[in-house]
Protein backbone atom coordinates (compact mmCIF):
# COMPACT_ATOMS: atom_id res chain seq x y z
CA UNK A 1 0.00 0.00 0.00
CA UNK A 2 1.45 3.46 -1.15
CA UNK A 3 -1.11 5.71 -2.36
CA UNK A 4 -4.54 6.47 -1.33
CA UNK A 5 -6.39 9.72 -2.90
CA UNK A 6 -9.31 11.13 -1.65
CA UNK A 7 -12.03 12.62 -3.46
CA UNK A 8 -14.17 14.88 -0.83
CA UNK A 9 -12.10 16.19 2.16
CA UNK A 10 -14.51 16.85 4.64
CA UNK A 11 -15.68 15.10 8.04
CA UNK A 12 -15.37 11.43 6.85
CA UNK A 13 -12.69 11.62 3.97
CA UNK A 14 -10.28 13.56 6.56
CA UNK A 15 -11.09 11.51 9.63
CA UNK A 16 -9.95 8.51 7.60
CA UNK A 17 -7.09 9.99 6.31
CA UNK A 18 -5.89 11.21 9.48
CA UNK A 19 -6.54 7.80 11.09
CA UNK A 20 -4.59 5.72 8.49
CA UNK A 21 -1.36 8.15 8.50
CA UNK A 22 -0.85 7.15 12.00
CA UNK A 23 -1.14 3.33 11.21
CA UNK A 24 0.62 3.22 7.99
CA UNK A 25 2.85 6.60 7.70
CA UNK A 26 5.07 4.90 4.67
CA UNK A 27 1.08 5.69 2.46
CA UNK A 28 0.98 8.92 0.42
CA UNK A 29 -2.07 10.99 0.28
CA UNK A 30 -3.33 12.60 -2.32
CA UNK A 31 -6.42 14.27 -2.85
CA UNK A 32 -9.09 17.15 -3.81
CA UNK A 33 -12.00 19.26 -2.81
CA UNK A 34 -13.98 21.55 -5.01
CA UNK A 35 -14.20 23.57 -2.10
CA UNK A 36 -10.88 25.70 -2.17
CA UNK A 37 -10.44 26.37 1.18
CA UNK A 38 -11.55 22.94 2.70
CA UNK A 39 -8.89 21.80 0.30
CA UNK A 40 -6.32 24.10 1.33
CA UNK A 41 -7.20 23.18 5.22
CA UNK A 42 -6.56 19.37 4.19
CA UNK A 43 -3.31 20.36 2.71
CA UNK A 44 -2.84 22.20 6.63
CA UNK A 45 -3.93 19.84 8.59
CA UNK A 46 -1.99 17.19 7.10
CA UNK A 47 -4.78 15.29 5.63
CA UNK A 48 -3.31 15.04 2.29
CA UNK A 49 0.73 14.98 1.23
CA UNK A 50 -0.58 16.89 -1.88
CA UNK A 51 -3.70 18.10 -4.12
CA UNK A 52 -4.49 16.35 -6.80
CA UNK A 53 -7.16 16.87 -9.43
CA UNK A 54 -7.16 13.23 -10.62
CA UNK A 55 -5.26 10.46 -8.87
CA UNK A 56 -2.38 9.09 -10.14
CA UNK A 57 -2.30 5.51 -12.36
CA UNK A 58 -0.30 3.69 -9.67
CA UNK A 59 -2.71 4.68 -6.48
CA UNK A 60 -4.01 1.96 -4.79
CA UNK A 61 -7.30 3.36 -3.42
CA UNK A 62 -9.43 6.14 -4.37
CA UNK A 63 -11.73 7.19 -1.75
CA UNK A 64 -14.98 9.48 -2.78
CA UNK A 65 -16.43 11.09 0.60
CA UNK A 66 -18.51 13.84 -1.42
CA UNK A 67 -22.60 14.32 -1.04
CA UNK A 68 -24.49 11.29 -2.21
CA UNK A 69 -25.92 12.43 -5.66
CA UNK A 70 -22.57 13.72 -6.94
CA UNK A 71 -20.85 9.79 -6.73
CA UNK A 72 -22.73 8.25 -9.61
CA UNK A 73 -21.02 10.83 -12.05
CA UNK A 74 -17.66 10.54 -9.92
CA UNK A 75 -17.84 7.12 -9.80
CA UNK A 76 -18.31 6.38 -13.57
CA UNK A 77 -15.75 9.11 -14.30
CA UNK A 78 -13.19 6.95 -11.66
CA UNK A 79 -14.00 4.30 -12.89
CA UNK A 80 -13.50 5.10 -16.55
CA UNK A 81 -9.85 6.25 -16.38
CA UNK A 82 -8.99 3.98 -13.43
CA UNK A 83 -5.19 2.34 -13.01
CA UNK A 84 -5.09 -1.61 -13.27
CA UNK A 85 -4.02 -2.03 -9.47
CA UNK A 86 -6.43 0.51 -8.72
CA UNK A 87 -9.45 0.59 -6.19
CA UNK A 88 -12.42 2.88 -5.62
CA UNK A 89 -14.64 2.77 -3.33
CA UNK A 90 -17.24 5.36 -1.46
CA UNK A 91 -18.64 6.61 2.03
CA UNK A 92 -21.95 7.47 0.28
CA UNK A 93 -25.23 7.13 2.64
CA UNK A 94 -27.06 5.66 -0.08
CA UNK A 95 -25.97 2.44 -2.36
CA UNK A 96 -29.11 1.88 -4.27
CA UNK A 97 -28.79 4.21 -7.07
CA UNK A 98 -25.25 3.72 -7.11
CA UNK A 99 -24.86 0.28 -7.06
CA UNK A 100 -27.26 0.12 -10.32
CA UNK A 101 -25.66 3.34 -11.90
CA UNK A 102 -22.56 1.08 -12.10
CA UNK A 103 -23.78 -2.22 -12.52
CA UNK A 104 -22.93 -2.57 -16.24
CA UNK A 105 -19.93 -0.82 -16.04
CA UNK A 106 -16.88 -2.29 -17.54
CA UNK A 107 -14.66 -1.81 -14.50
CA UNK A 108 -17.46 -2.87 -12.32
CA UNK A 109 -14.84 -5.40 -10.35
CA UNK A 110 -12.66 -2.52 -9.60
CA UNK A 111 -15.43 -0.70 -7.20
CA UNK A 112 -16.10 -1.18 -3.46
CA UNK A 113 -19.68 -0.01 -1.90
CA UNK A 114 -18.83 0.86 1.49
CA UNK A 115 -20.21 3.21 4.11
CA UNK A 116 -18.96 3.63 7.07
CA UNK A 117 -21.49 4.06 10.02
CA UNK A 118 -19.09 7.22 11.62
CA UNK A 119 -20.14 10.75 11.84
CA UNK A 120 -21.07 14.02 14.02
CA UNK A 121 -22.80 17.16 13.63
CA UNK A 122 -20.10 18.72 12.37
CA UNK A 123 -18.47 19.18 8.54
CA UNK A 124 -15.60 19.77 6.86
CA UNK A 125 -12.06 18.88 7.80
CA UNK A 126 -11.56 20.91 10.17
CA UNK A 127 -14.26 18.90 12.07
CA UNK A 128 -11.92 15.22 10.81
CA UNK A 129 -11.06 13.44 13.83
CA UNK A 130 -8.25 10.66 13.94
CA UNK A 131 -10.67 8.43 15.71
CA UNK A 132 -14.07 9.26 14.21
CA UNK A 133 -13.76 5.56 12.21
CA UNK A 134 -12.37 3.45 15.18
CA UNK A 135 -14.22 0.43 16.39
CA UNK A 136 -17.20 1.40 14.21
CA UNK A 137 -18.98 -0.74 11.72
CA UNK A 138 -18.13 -0.04 7.75
CA UNK A 139 -20.94 -1.74 5.45
CA UNK A 140 -20.03 -3.54 2.44
CA UNK A 141 -22.28 -4.36 -0.41
CA UNK A 142 -22.29 -6.34 -3.53
CA UNK A 143 -18.99 -7.62 -2.34
CA UNK A 144 -18.90 -10.61 -4.65
CA UNK A 145 -19.20 -7.74 -7.62
CA UNK A 146 -15.68 -6.76 -6.70
CA UNK A 147 -12.42 -8.39 -7.65
CA UNK A 148 -10.71 -10.73 -4.39
CA UNK A 149 -7.76 -9.06 -5.24
CA UNK A 150 -8.67 -5.27 -5.11
CA UNK A 151 -10.87 -6.17 -2.11
CA UNK A 152 -8.18 -7.07 -0.75
CA UNK A 153 -6.62 -3.48 -0.56
CA UNK A 154 -9.87 -2.06 1.10
CA UNK A 155 -9.58 -4.99 3.73
CA UNK A 156 -6.32 -4.06 4.43
CA UNK A 157 -6.76 -0.53 5.31
CA UNK A 158 -10.51 -0.99 6.89
CA UNK A 159 -8.86 -3.76 9.67
CA UNK A 160 -6.30 -1.55 10.37
CA UNK A 161 -8.61 1.24 11.51
CA UNK A 162 -10.33 -1.79 13.56
CA UNK A 163 -13.52 -0.91 11.38
CA UNK A 164 -16.56 -3.96 12.01
CA UNK A 165 -17.19 -5.48 8.45
CA UNK A 166 -21.00 -6.18 7.83
CA UNK A 167 -22.25 -6.97 4.35
CA UNK A 168 -25.80 -6.61 2.76
CA UNK A 169 -27.17 -5.90 -0.50
CA UNK A 170 -28.24 -2.28 -1.36
CA UNK A 171 -31.59 -2.31 -1.22
CA UNK A 172 -31.20 -3.88 2.08
CA UNK A 173 -28.88 -1.31 3.19
CA UNK A 174 -31.22 1.52 2.00
CA UNK A 175 -34.27 0.59 3.82
CA UNK A 176 -32.24 0.24 6.98
CA UNK A 177 -30.64 3.34 7.18
CA UNK A 178 -33.84 5.45 5.84
CA UNK A 179 -35.09 4.09 9.14
CA UNK A 180 -32.04 4.44 11.81
CA UNK A 181 -30.20 7.30 10.27
CA UNK A 182 -32.02 9.48 7.73
CA UNK A 183 -35.54 9.57 9.87
CA UNK A 184 -33.10 10.23 13.02
CA UNK A 185 -32.09 13.56 11.17
CA UNK A 186 -35.35 14.61 9.66
CA UNK A 187 -36.84 13.89 12.90
CA UNK A 188 -34.31 16.53 14.86
CA UNK A 189 -34.36 18.56 12.13
CA UNK A 190 -38.05 18.87 12.10
CA UNK A 191 -37.73 19.36 16.27
CA UNK A 192 -35.40 22.40 15.46
CA UNK A 193 -37.82 24.04 13.44
CA UNK A 194 -40.40 23.97 15.37
CA UNK A 195 -38.61 25.06 18.60
CA UNK A 196 -37.50 28.29 16.36
CA UNK A 197 -41.14 28.49 15.34
CA UNK A 198 -42.25 28.96 19.02
CA UNK A 199 -39.17 31.46 19.14
CA UNK A 200 -40.70 34.08 17.38
CA UNK A 201 -43.48 34.61 20.36
CA UNK A 202 -41.14 33.37 22.97
CA UNK A 203 -37.31 35.00 22.52
CA UNK A 204 -35.67 32.91 25.88
CA UNK A 205 -37.45 30.05 25.04
CA UNK A 206 -34.03 28.28 24.60
CA UNK A 207 -32.91 29.31 28.32
CA UNK A 208 -35.12 26.70 29.31
CA UNK A 209 -33.78 23.84 27.31
CA UNK A 210 -31.81 21.01 29.20
CA UNK A 211 -29.63 18.00 28.07
CA UNK A 212 -32.59 16.42 26.60
CA UNK A 213 -33.66 18.59 24.03
CA UNK A 214 -30.04 19.09 23.02
CA UNK A 215 -29.20 15.57 22.58
CA UNK A 216 -32.72 14.89 20.33
CA UNK A 217 -31.96 18.22 18.42
CA UNK A 218 -28.19 17.55 17.72
CA UNK A 219 -28.53 16.19 14.04
CA UNK A 220 -30.03 19.51 13.46
CA UNK A 221 -26.83 21.23 13.23
CA UNK A 222 -25.58 18.32 10.40
CA UNK A 223 -25.08 20.04 7.15
CA UNK A 224 -27.44 20.38 4.53
CA UNK A 225 -24.55 19.94 1.58
CA UNK A 226 -24.45 16.21 2.54
CA UNK A 227 -28.00 15.85 3.78
CA UNK A 228 -30.44 16.88 1.16
CA UNK A 229 -28.63 15.23 -1.37
CA UNK A 230 -29.44 11.63 0.68
CA UNK A 231 -33.01 13.03 0.81
CA UNK A 232 -33.11 12.63 -3.21
CA UNK A 233 -30.68 9.72 -3.27
CA UNK A 234 -33.18 7.36 -0.59
CA UNK A 235 -36.18 9.10 -1.51
CA UNK A 236 -38.61 5.99 -1.57
CA UNK A 237 -37.49 4.41 1.67
CA UNK A 238 -37.39 7.83 3.45
CA UNK A 239 -40.83 8.66 2.61
CA UNK A 240 -41.91 4.93 3.87
CA UNK A 241 -40.16 5.63 7.49
CA UNK A 242 -41.16 9.47 7.58
CA UNK A 243 -44.69 8.37 6.49
CA UNK A 244 -44.79 5.42 9.56
CA UNK A 245 -42.81 8.10 11.75
CA UNK A 246 -45.95 10.84 11.06
CA UNK A 247 -48.09 7.97 11.54
CA UNK A 248 -47.37 6.60 15.18
CA UNK A 249 -47.01 10.61 16.24
CA UNK A 250 -50.95 11.09 15.15
CA UNK A 251 -51.23 8.33 16.78
CA UNK A 252 -49.82 9.37 19.74
CA UNK A 253 -51.73 12.71 19.72
CA UNK A 254 -55.24 11.47 19.26
CA UNK A 255 -54.36 9.57 22.46
CA UNK A 256 -53.63 12.45 24.35
CA UNK A 257 -56.57 14.16 22.38
CA UNK A 258 -59.01 11.53 24.10
CA UNK A 259 -57.26 11.39 27.51
CA UNK A 260 -56.45 7.76 26.88
CA UNK A 261 -53.07 7.90 29.46
CA UNK A 262 -53.24 4.59 30.50
CA UNK A 263 -52.84 4.02 26.54
CA UNK A 264 -49.57 6.26 26.73
CA UNK A 265 -48.23 4.78 29.57
CA UNK A 266 -48.30 1.75 28.23
CA UNK A 267 -47.24 2.53 24.70
CA UNK A 268 -44.28 4.16 26.61
CA UNK A 269 -43.31 1.23 28.31
CA UNK A 270 -42.99 -1.11 25.22
CA UNK A 271 -41.01 1.65 23.77
CA UNK A 272 -38.65 0.99 26.39
CA UNK A 273 -37.70 -1.99 25.66
CA UNK A 274 -34.87 0.16 23.57
CA UNK A 275 -32.92 0.44 26.16
CA UNK A 276 -31.52 -3.02 26.30
CA UNK A 277 -31.63 -3.16 22.80
CA UNK A 278 -28.97 -0.11 22.41
CA UNK A 279 -27.37 -1.20 25.60
CA UNK A 280 -26.30 -4.60 24.17
CA UNK A 281 -23.97 -2.36 21.75
CA UNK B 1 -30.85 24.74 58.21
CA UNK B 2 -31.43 21.52 60.25
CA UNK B 3 -34.38 19.58 58.38
CA UNK B 4 -35.58 18.80 55.01
CA UNK B 5 -37.75 16.06 53.99
CA UNK B 6 -37.92 14.40 50.45
CA UNK B 7 -41.01 12.98 49.34
CA UNK B 8 -40.04 10.92 45.96
CA UNK B 9 -36.88 9.40 46.44
CA UNK B 10 -35.86 8.99 42.68
CA UNK B 11 -33.47 10.64 40.14
CA UNK B 12 -34.29 14.58 41.50
CA UNK B 13 -35.32 14.10 44.74
CA UNK B 14 -32.18 11.43 45.06
CA UNK B 15 -29.82 13.73 43.02
CA UNK B 16 -30.70 16.95 45.06
CA UNK B 17 -30.63 15.22 48.60
CA UNK B 18 -26.99 13.97 47.85
CA UNK B 19 -25.57 17.06 46.30
CA UNK B 20 -26.86 19.06 49.25
CA UNK B 21 -25.41 16.93 51.94
CA UNK B 22 -22.03 17.00 50.46
CA UNK B 23 -22.28 20.62 50.80
CA UNK B 24 -24.49 21.12 54.15
CA UNK B 25 -23.63 18.11 56.22
CA UNK B 26 -25.38 19.39 59.43
CA UNK B 27 -29.03 18.66 57.83
CA UNK B 28 -30.76 16.13 58.00
CA UNK B 29 -33.06 14.33 55.68
CA UNK B 30 -35.75 12.48 56.18
CA UNK B 31 -37.97 11.15 53.53
CA UNK B 32 -40.76 8.28 51.96
CA UNK B 33 -41.06 6.80 48.25
CA UNK B 34 -44.37 4.57 47.78
CA UNK B 35 -41.94 2.09 46.30
CA UNK B 36 -40.83 0.59 49.03
CA UNK B 37 -37.78 -1.02 47.18
CA UNK B 38 -36.72 2.93 46.10
CA UNK B 39 -36.83 4.01 49.91
CA UNK B 40 -35.15 1.33 51.09
CA UNK B 41 -32.16 1.69 48.12
CA UNK B 42 -32.66 5.42 49.22
CA UNK B 43 -31.28 4.96 52.53
CA UNK B 44 -28.90 2.51 51.97
CA UNK B 45 -27.14 4.87 49.43
CA UNK B 46 -27.72 7.75 51.71
CA UNK B 47 -29.79 9.99 50.14
CA UNK B 48 -32.20 9.77 53.28
CA UNK B 49 -30.96 9.69 57.13
CA UNK B 50 -34.63 8.78 57.69
CA UNK B 51 -37.51 6.93 56.27
CA UNK B 52 -40.83 8.94 57.54
CA UNK B 53 -44.23 9.17 55.93
CA UNK B 54 -44.67 12.66 57.79
CA UNK B 55 -42.64 15.08 57.77
CA UNK B 56 -41.30 16.46 60.90
CA UNK B 57 -43.40 19.76 62.38
CA UNK B 58 -39.11 21.23 62.53
CA UNK B 59 -38.40 20.58 58.67
CA UNK B 60 -37.15 23.81 56.86
CA UNK B 61 -38.52 22.11 53.39
CA UNK B 62 -40.81 19.69 52.26
CA UNK B 63 -39.26 18.75 48.47
CA UNK B 64 -42.10 16.95 46.37
CA UNK B 65 -40.73 15.24 43.41
CA UNK B 66 -43.00 12.60 42.62
CA UNK B 67 -44.59 12.39 38.77
CA UNK B 68 -46.64 15.06 37.52
CA UNK B 69 -50.02 13.72 38.53
CA UNK B 70 -49.48 13.23 41.90
CA UNK B 71 -48.41 16.75 42.73
CA UNK B 72 -51.77 18.19 43.05
CA UNK B 73 -53.00 16.08 46.03
CA UNK B 74 -49.64 15.86 47.64
CA UNK B 75 -49.30 19.56 47.81
CA UNK B 76 -52.69 20.05 49.16
CA UNK B 77 -52.50 17.46 51.98
CA UNK B 78 -48.48 18.94 52.44
CA UNK B 79 -49.93 22.18 52.99
CA UNK B 80 -53.01 21.33 54.98
CA UNK B 81 -50.51 20.12 57.77
CA UNK B 82 -47.68 22.39 57.21
CA UNK B 83 -45.48 23.55 60.60
CA UNK B 84 -45.67 27.17 60.92
CA UNK B 85 -41.69 27.38 59.53
CA UNK B 86 -41.96 25.00 56.96
CA UNK B 87 -42.00 25.42 53.18
CA UNK B 88 -42.84 23.23 50.81
CA UNK B 89 -41.82 23.01 46.93
CA UNK B 90 -41.88 21.07 44.23
CA UNK B 91 -39.44 19.63 41.21
CA UNK B 92 -42.90 18.72 39.22
CA UNK B 93 -42.29 19.32 35.01
CA UNK B 94 -45.52 21.49 34.38
CA UNK B 95 -46.70 23.99 37.01
CA UNK B 96 -50.09 25.45 35.78
CA UNK B 97 -52.67 22.97 36.90
CA UNK B 98 -50.85 22.92 40.17
CA UNK B 99 -50.82 26.68 41.02
CA UNK B 100 -54.24 26.73 40.19
CA UNK B 101 -55.11 23.96 42.32
CA UNK B 102 -53.23 25.52 45.72
CA UNK B 103 -54.15 28.97 44.38
CA UNK B 104 -56.92 29.79 47.24
CA UNK B 105 -55.37 27.54 50.14
CA UNK B 106 -54.73 29.38 53.34
CA UNK B 107 -51.15 27.64 53.76
CA UNK B 108 -50.38 28.97 49.66
CA UNK B 109 -47.35 31.24 50.88
CA UNK B 110 -45.81 28.34 52.41
CA UNK B 111 -45.55 26.58 48.75
CA UNK B 112 -42.61 27.26 46.11
CA UNK B 113 -43.61 25.82 42.87
CA UNK B 114 -40.53 25.05 41.25
CA UNK B 115 -39.15 23.09 38.40
CA UNK B 116 -35.23 22.25 37.90
CA UNK B 117 -33.80 21.92 34.05
CA UNK B 118 -32.17 18.60 34.95
CA UNK B 119 -32.63 14.96 34.15
CA UNK B 120 -31.40 11.71 32.08
CA UNK B 121 -33.62 9.34 30.97
CA UNK B 122 -32.41 7.07 34.02
CA UNK B 123 -34.67 7.09 37.16
CA UNK B 124 -34.62 5.71 40.56
CA UNK B 125 -32.46 6.58 43.44
CA UNK B 126 -29.67 4.26 41.92
CA UNK B 127 -29.62 6.81 38.69
CA UNK B 128 -29.33 9.75 41.41
CA UNK B 129 -26.00 11.42 40.77
CA UNK B 130 -24.71 14.80 43.45
CA UNK B 131 -23.52 16.54 40.24
CA UNK B 132 -27.30 16.34 37.94
CA UNK B 133 -28.68 19.84 39.65
CA UNK B 134 -25.01 21.32 39.56
CA UNK B 135 -25.55 25.16 37.70
CA UNK B 136 -28.46 23.90 36.19
CA UNK B 137 -31.52 26.46 35.53
CA UNK B 138 -34.06 25.92 38.75
CA UNK B 139 -37.39 28.25 36.99
CA UNK B 140 -39.62 29.83 40.22
CA UNK B 141 -43.04 30.41 39.06
CA UNK B 142 -45.55 32.67 41.19
CA UNK B 143 -42.78 33.69 43.51
CA UNK B 144 -44.54 36.72 44.53
CA UNK B 145 -46.86 34.56 46.01
CA UNK B 146 -44.57 32.61 48.41
CA UNK B 147 -43.56 33.96 51.87
CA UNK B 148 -40.29 36.35 52.06
CA UNK B 149 -39.36 34.72 55.01
CA UNK B 150 -39.77 30.89 53.73
CA UNK B 151 -38.90 31.41 50.52
CA UNK B 152 -34.91 32.60 51.65
CA UNK B 153 -34.89 28.95 52.75
CA UNK B 154 -35.14 27.35 49.23
CA UNK B 155 -32.71 29.98 48.05
CA UNK B 156 -30.20 29.30 50.30
CA UNK B 157 -30.36 25.65 49.21
CA UNK B 158 -30.45 26.45 45.73
CA UNK B 159 -27.89 28.90 45.52
CA UNK B 160 -25.58 26.33 47.71
CA UNK B 161 -26.24 23.72 44.91
CA UNK B 162 -25.17 26.60 41.93
CA UNK B 163 -28.13 26.52 40.33
CA UNK B 164 -29.29 29.33 38.25
CA UNK B 165 -32.90 30.95 38.97
CA UNK B 166 -35.18 32.02 36.13
CA UNK B 167 -38.83 33.43 36.90
CA UNK B 168 -41.96 33.02 34.97
CA UNK B 169 -45.55 32.78 34.99
CA UNK B 170 -47.26 29.21 35.32
CA UNK B 171 -48.42 29.30 31.55
CA UNK B 172 -45.48 30.62 30.17
CA UNK B 173 -44.04 27.93 31.91
CA UNK B 174 -45.91 25.27 30.48
CA UNK B 175 -45.80 26.40 27.16
CA UNK B 176 -42.16 26.87 26.61
CA UNK B 177 -41.42 23.58 28.23
CA UNK B 178 -44.03 21.39 25.91
CA UNK B 179 -42.02 22.85 23.05
CA UNK B 180 -38.06 22.20 24.66
CA UNK B 181 -38.67 19.37 27.01
CA UNK B 182 -42.07 17.32 26.61
CA UNK B 183 -41.86 17.16 22.68
CA UNK B 184 -38.94 15.96 22.41
CA UNK B 185 -39.48 13.09 24.76
CA UNK B 186 -42.59 11.93 22.12
CA UNK B 187 -40.61 12.86 18.77
CA UNK B 188 -38.01 10.68 20.68
CA UNK B 189 -40.27 8.11 21.97
CA UNK B 190 -42.01 7.50 18.36
CA UNK B 191 -39.17 7.48 16.58
CA UNK B 192 -38.23 4.57 19.09
CA UNK B 193 -41.51 2.82 17.79
CA UNK B 194 -40.92 3.64 14.31
CA UNK B 195 -37.74 1.75 14.76
CA UNK B 196 -39.02 -1.05 16.69
CA UNK B 197 -41.91 -1.65 14.31
CA UNK B 198 -39.35 -2.04 11.24
CA UNK B 199 -36.92 -4.42 13.09
CA UNK B 200 -40.48 -6.91 12.95
CA UNK B 201 -39.09 -7.63 9.40
CA UNK B 202 -35.05 -6.27 9.85
CA UNK B 203 -34.21 -7.84 13.15
CA UNK B 204 -30.57 -6.88 12.96
CA UNK B 205 -31.43 -3.33 12.02
CA UNK B 206 -29.86 -1.80 15.53
CA UNK B 207 -26.64 -3.11 13.86
CA UNK B 208 -26.71 -0.20 11.42
CA UNK B 209 -27.51 1.99 14.17
CA UNK B 210 -24.83 4.90 14.64
CA UNK B 211 -24.10 7.56 17.69
CA UNK B 212 -26.82 9.90 15.61
CA UNK B 213 -29.70 7.48 15.96
CA UNK B 214 -28.49 6.66 19.90
CA UNK B 215 -28.55 10.11 20.21
CA UNK B 216 -31.79 11.49 18.42
CA UNK B 217 -33.64 8.25 20.41
CA UNK B 218 -31.75 8.44 23.76
CA UNK B 219 -34.89 9.96 25.70
CA UNK B 220 -37.37 7.25 24.50
CA UNK B 221 -34.85 5.33 27.63
CA UNK B 222 -37.35 7.70 30.15
CA UNK B 223 -39.53 6.73 32.56
CA UNK B 224 -43.33 6.21 31.69
CA UNK B 225 -44.07 6.35 35.28
CA UNK B 226 -43.06 10.16 35.18
CA UNK B 227 -43.53 11.43 31.56
CA UNK B 228 -47.42 9.87 30.87
CA UNK B 229 -48.38 12.12 33.92
CA UNK B 230 -46.52 15.09 32.12
CA UNK B 231 -48.61 14.50 29.09
CA UNK B 232 -51.93 14.79 31.00
CA UNK B 233 -50.82 17.71 33.39
CA UNK B 234 -50.12 19.78 30.07
CA UNK B 235 -52.42 18.07 27.34
CA UNK B 236 -53.02 21.59 25.63
CA UNK B 237 -49.46 23.35 25.19
CA UNK B 238 -48.24 19.66 24.17
CA UNK B 239 -50.63 18.94 21.63
CA UNK B 240 -49.94 22.63 20.41
CA UNK B 241 -46.16 21.46 19.74
CA UNK B 242 -46.93 18.29 18.89
CA UNK B 243 -49.48 19.56 15.82
CA UNK B 244 -46.95 21.93 14.84
CA UNK B 245 -44.39 19.17 14.73
CA UNK B 246 -46.54 17.08 12.62
CA UNK B 247 -47.14 19.74 10.25
CA UNK B 248 -43.66 20.52 9.41
CA UNK B 249 -42.58 16.51 9.27
CA UNK B 250 -45.76 16.59 6.26
CA UNK B 251 -44.60 19.54 4.99
CA UNK B 252 -40.96 18.44 4.73
CA UNK B 253 -42.20 15.00 3.37
CA UNK B 254 -44.49 16.88 0.46
CA UNK B 255 -41.03 18.38 -0.50
CA UNK B 256 -39.23 15.14 -0.98
CA UNK B 257 -42.51 13.84 -2.65
CA UNK B 258 -42.29 16.79 -4.90
CA UNK B 259 -38.53 16.02 -5.39
CA UNK B 260 -37.92 19.87 -4.36
CA UNK B 261 -34.52 19.30 -3.17
CA UNK B 262 -33.49 22.94 -3.09
CA UNK B 263 -36.61 23.59 -0.85
CA UNK B 264 -35.23 20.88 1.26
CA UNK B 265 -31.81 22.27 1.49
CA UNK B 266 -32.90 25.90 2.50
CA UNK B 267 -35.13 24.87 5.13
CA UNK B 268 -32.10 22.58 6.76
CA UNK B 269 -29.51 25.52 6.50
CA UNK B 270 -32.50 27.90 8.16
CA UNK B 271 -32.39 25.62 11.11
CA UNK B 272 -28.89 25.12 11.28
CA UNK B 273 -29.21 28.82 13.26
CA UNK B 274 -29.86 26.32 16.22
CA UNK B 275 -25.88 25.85 16.47
CA UNK B 276 -25.25 29.13 17.07
CA UNK B 277 -28.14 28.95 19.57
CA UNK B 278 -27.03 26.13 21.67
CA UNK B 279 -23.39 26.73 21.33
CA UNK B 280 -24.19 29.68 23.45
CA UNK B 281 -25.41 28.27 26.37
Amino acid sequence: MKKIHVVGLGLLGGSFALALKKIMPQIKFTGYDTNSQNQADALSLGIIDEAKTEADLDTDIIVLATPADTLPSLLTKALDKIGSQTLVMDFGSTKSNLCSVVSMHPKRAHYLAGHPIAGTEYSGPKAAKADLLDRKVFIVCEMEKTDLHLKSKAYEVLEALNMKLRFMDPEEHDSQLAFVSHLSHISSFMLGKTVLDKMEDDKNIFDMAGSGFASTVRLAKSSPAMWAPIMKENKKNILEALSMYIVNLSKFRDRILEDDYEGVFREMEKINKIRDILDLE
